[in-house]
């Protein structure tokens, strides 16, 4: 179990489990400290409903469990205030107790983050579990305290931060993803390790292929995930809050947000989040802070997990459109880290109109290689 | 100034003040914290808009701040989705500063709520600033950190918990209030009279209709404010996130809300926490917790007042529909506040249906008197 305390004495745990829906597996019940006549509003991401549902339905009847299940569409392009309005709706419906009867919300990160934020504004906030089933979910959206949806064009524009009651991490959902979810997953892994973390760069280098193959499911696909977990855990405690706006984990999220929203959201967002991260090595090295041999070594890496190295959406407007909505997302300042080695990194705050075709060149010369 | 403290070390200030916007006058400013290049989205009521909205726009254009004003209906038909989205919207557009741009919320409670909500679920919070301009807002409203909207016909259903930078009080602004808002506002200071409070009933009575007819701008009108405000502010303090559901300051807000609803929101939110009150009162006589020239009393006051103490709404079922949708909300229980006497109450958790109506039919008997 790993638990996260922010800046004020709030803490909350993220907790490991294996068959989360055996009948005999109490790990849910207890985090939603079960009583009778208890009642479940879950959210659940249509792909695992196909997989799970029944063994899920099945699991709160021998419970004794009352539920309503609403499923959705995972994708951004449910991450939207019609669907976050309609599942409020039909929360209003159901009608639960406003401390007791939790919202679940099972599925990759638009289920994670849109149920949060629909728990987090109804009645000002009931309790909510997440129950991350992708692996973007597993490493990244579902640590943190962040809600919210996309807003017309702009990304994640309305939301909050909203303490869950827990985090249940089963590491078999993961087994039933297709390989461009895996891939979009691997994207937030990637960002720790160059940021922070040369050993889950190794880590990463040495599973290459078969992590995909494997889904993450043999040893060390686990050592590589319970790594991401903690280093993410371990950025985000004492600034759950986001108080301090230098943060090394928005390493990947300057230039991403409005590549996923200039391709309508057809780029996943950890693919997005991908080509952010090998973008500003592009930036770093034409700094001559990054030598080129790192930068061949991610590179490298990407072409072996089979991550995209480039994208039409690659264009100067694009990219420098989004460094201007960084910087107000930012109260002013650029803020853009970008990586000084593998593992380590700063944080820039001058970045040129002038140097981001530049770096499109180069990302485009590694890409072609 | 008044500061309130919650439980977890979070702080924030209610500031009094005369003449807010004349340009010498630099309390926003000072909470705002004012730097060069700053610019604020302004949500306004319209009839303050009308009355102060030039005198707003010469202030900021002085202090060379720049403004963008969204003006908007008071009143509880204007606190729904639509204009939430839509003020949302302008807001992306405006797209302010995280940390350092303010959103104003100008306007009764209706505006403070609903703009406390956007600033709260905008990129996850951005700082608000509450500047009440009726009597519910000045006394009620503004004082807390709740923000939201109604749902159809779930009032006050979605919102959020939200510490604003701070809340500016001037009481200028009541001038220019007709009646029915003044003595909308007045039933949540009777609230707090009756259950906590008997010196500040003793205040109402002998103030009685010179209040409505200064404003609240006399002497005996600032004492009243000033003591509602400070044992609103004790009330909440320590209990801010309502993790403690059993509060005093409920009184009046247990069958108000479906008054209000079935009204579709012509019943201003006063006029029915005023009705709730008498009712309550009525209850509380009724099972003999309440003396019979306590209730007089209460009435007598409400005559004086102009206070209405009847609607058609006051029906068996929707004051016990009512009753259960705040089971839903109290986390299983009733939670009533009733009172004992004038100044003291206490929470029943028994109420049943057979009360429901002889209860109504005491009220009016009164009503009628």
């Amino acid at each position: 179990m790993i638990t996260i305390k922010g800046r004020l004495g709030y803490s909350y745990s993220l907790k490991k489990t294996a068959n989360l829906f055996s009948i005999e597996n109490n790990i849910l019940l207890e985090i939603a400290k079960k009583q009778s006549k208890r009642r479940f509003f879950i959210l659940i991401d249509k792909q695992v409903h196909r997989i799970y549902g029944e063994k899920i339905r099945n699991y709160f009847y021998k419970h004794e469990i009352k539920i309503k299940i609403y499923v959705m569409e995972g994708g951004d392009h449910s991450k939207n205030q019609q669907i976050y309005l309609d599942v409020f709706k039909e929360l209003c419906l159901f009608d639960p107790l406003r401390k007791d009867e939790p919202l679940l919300a099972i599925g990759g990160g638009v289920i994670t983050d849109l149920g949060g934020f629909v728990a987090s504004t109804y009645r000002r906030g009931i309790p909510h579990i997440k129950i991350p089933t992708t692996l973007m979910g597993y490493v990244d959206a579902s640590v943190g305290i962040k809600t919210g949806i996309n807003f017309g064009p702009y990304k994640n524009r309305m939301g909050s931060f909203t303490i869950p009651s827990g985090i249940i991490l089963d590491k078999a959902f993961l087994r039933t993803l297709d390989q461009r979810n895996i891939i979009s997953g691997i994207g937030e892994i990637i960002k720790l390790a160059i940021i922070l973390d040369p050993i889950l760069f190794e880590l990463l280098e040495n599973g290459s292929k078969t992590l995909i193959e494997n889904k993450f499911q043999n040893e060390l696909g686990e050592v590589i995930l319970d790594r991401s977990i903690q280093k993410m855990v371990d950025e985000l405690s004492g600034n759950l809050y986001e108080t301090i706006l230098k943060r090394k984990v928005d390493f990947g999220h300057t230039f991403s947000l409005m590549l996923e929203s200039a391709s309508n959201y057809e780029m996943m967002h950890g693919e997005a989040v991908a080509l952010d991260i090998l973008y500003s090595c592009c930036i770093s090295y034409l700094r001559g802070l990054l030598k080129e041999r790192d930068l061949e070594r991610i590179v490298a890496l990407y072409k072996n997990l089979n991550i995209p190295t480039w994208s039409e959406y690659l264009s100067s407007k694009h990219l420098w459109t989004s460094v201007n909505e960084r910087i107000m997302h930012r109260n002013g300042r650029q803020l853009i880290p970008i990586p000084v080695g593998i593992g380590r990194c700063k944080f820039i705050n001058d970045l040129c109109l002038k140097e981001i075709q530049p770096a499109i060149d180069i990302l485009k010369e590694y890409s072609l290689l």
